[in-house]
């Protein structure tokens, strides 16, 4: 059976209907801004409009931020403050007829990437997505680790360097702060003021230098952009070498918008990984890029409605 | 049906044979000392010894190091080079007639420490043993996180501080090198020489301080001892953050010989956690001190015998 998978992020709603083999049927994108009545009203015309002729049987809301999966809550979203605290499921009844769940959107990503991508062929995947913040989920076991209340997976806020530069949850040295992509423009404006002769150096001298720069100026070789994105990687390395000790996974899968800078942060990655990491952990594991894309939380959401209703076996 | 669990330490072999319910009904205890084929016969002579006039139904080694579940084999123990490779499973099915299991003594107390413990009213626990090392175990959702080759939950060489003091496994700044009780007894050392004046201080002039002096001395009031076992607190909270923002659990619960320290260490390790974890999980969790002491190695590897037969349901 058909499911639907949407995506509800910070600026967009992407809603799909989805075969069990992880084909798009049909898909539909509505903007997510205003205030919290036109956000359920445009996620519910979004379900409503996917599903127009189509057979479904179920359908999963992948939302950012900490989210009380036993309740379909969220309860912070710092880039979707209007959702935080509504009943979703209830809402959603109402506004489509159906019964909905709700799971973090990298936690969605995760079940994605680990039904159709990355992890498709092995049982243990951490997947670990670099945007403007870290996020994460682990599947272990063949099985996908919320945690008591639905809220883990939180791989972003792991402390990598207690003393470190601050991050946007309060604290400092979390993954997140060294490794995001908020963290490799506020280094590049460092290394920049310090390499003024460096291309990066002459561009922050002209505008804004954004992360997108950085990735450009590395691949046409200036020293500097490429020393950021190194530093970026070593720093995720560390990270990735306490989840490898902690799963002992197959495979870490690295998506996200920053992961378009691809070997040249990945290169780094998997030599401080080696270093860190235990064998035999770390013999096995293959850190590699996500292969879904954007569409993983779509796919990994709709995969979740119908795994949830056990339709599927994990794993196959 | 009764079952054997066997915790193979760095000197000493303890075997039970424990009841579903977690009552110890026989144990044996052996040095673990010498070469591979000695170290073996102890190992076998424990079990052949404490079963014998109970029905048992299965047997499981707890051993320390990194060890590949899939093949009954240790890869690494720093404390017991000489079970390392050895075909566990062959040599006792020789030796004893009995179809054993193996399992990394973390995972085995953490077991323990879910089916009879600190966790045994929970489906979400992380066990941290505080000893020479830190170790660790995690049960997430009622499964224990092996990991793809039964090498997971090494929770200890987690890195919280990149640039933090060098650790036994070569790296630094793991969890392990800020709050096990060798980096209390290094740090002892430290604060001992900065304020000669206190108690810790007159000791380490008179003789070589120990974890336990520590302890007894910040019981008596010292000041200097407070803030070592504080410090170490503290770190333990940095790492404990990262778990309860990964896992979600219900409880997470410490012990080995350090934990004896009780609040002294954990008043520190519970403040960190509550600014550094993410509601709602931080809010949910219980950090507590582990309830079977040394014998949760024993009691959960008899478990495990058990629930990997398949005849007892997890959580039960």
């Amino acid at each position: 059976m058909n499911a639907i998978g949407v995506d509800v992020g910070g600026t967009k709603i992407a809603a799909g209907v989805v075969t069990p083999e992880g084909k798009v049927l049909n898909e539909v994108r509505y903007p997510s801004s205003g205030p919290t009545e036109r956000l359920l009203s445009s996620i519910a015309r979004a379900i409503n409009d996917v599903k127009d002729g189509y057979e479904v049987g179920g359908a999963c809301l992948a939302v950012p931020g900490n989210i009380l999966a036993t309740e379909n809550r969220v309860i912070f979203s710092p880039n979707l403050h209007t959702i935080e605290g509504v009943d979703l499921e209830q809402e959603m009844r109402r506004r489509t007829g159906f019964d909905i769940t709700v799971e973090n959107d990298a936690n969605a990503a995760a079940w994605g990437e680990f039904r159709f991508g990355a992890g498709a062929r092995y049982d243990h995947l951490v997947f670990v997505t670099l945007g403007t913040g870290v996020g994460g989920g682990v599947i272990t076991h063949g099985v996908l680790m919320r945690g008591a209340q639905g809220a883990g997976g939180e791989l972003g806020h792991m402390t990598i360097q207690a003393t470190g530069p601050r991050c946007g949850c309060g604290n400092r040295g979390c993954l997140e702060a060294l490794a995001s992509g908020t963290a490799i423009q506020r280094r590049a404006r460092e290394v920049a003021a310090e390499e003024p002769n460096s291309a990066l150096g002459r561009l922050a001298i002209e505008r804004r230098v954004l992360g997108e720069d950085v990735t450009r100026l590395a691949e046409e070789g200036d020293e500097a952009a490429l020393s950021v994105l190194e530093e970026a990687g070593l720093w995720l390395g560390i990270g990735l070498a306490g989840f490898v000790n902690i799963f002992n996974p197959e495979v870490v899968a690295v998506g996200g918008g920053v992961s378009r800078a691809g070997e040249l942060i990945l290169d780094a990655t998997r030599r401080e990984v080696h270093l860190r990491a235990r064998s035999p952990a770390r013999d096995l594991v293959k850190i590699q890029p996500a292969t879904l894309g954007p569409e993983s939380g779509v796919l990994g959401a709709a995969a979740l409605a119908r795994d949830e209703s056990g339709e599927y076996v994990l794993g196959t």
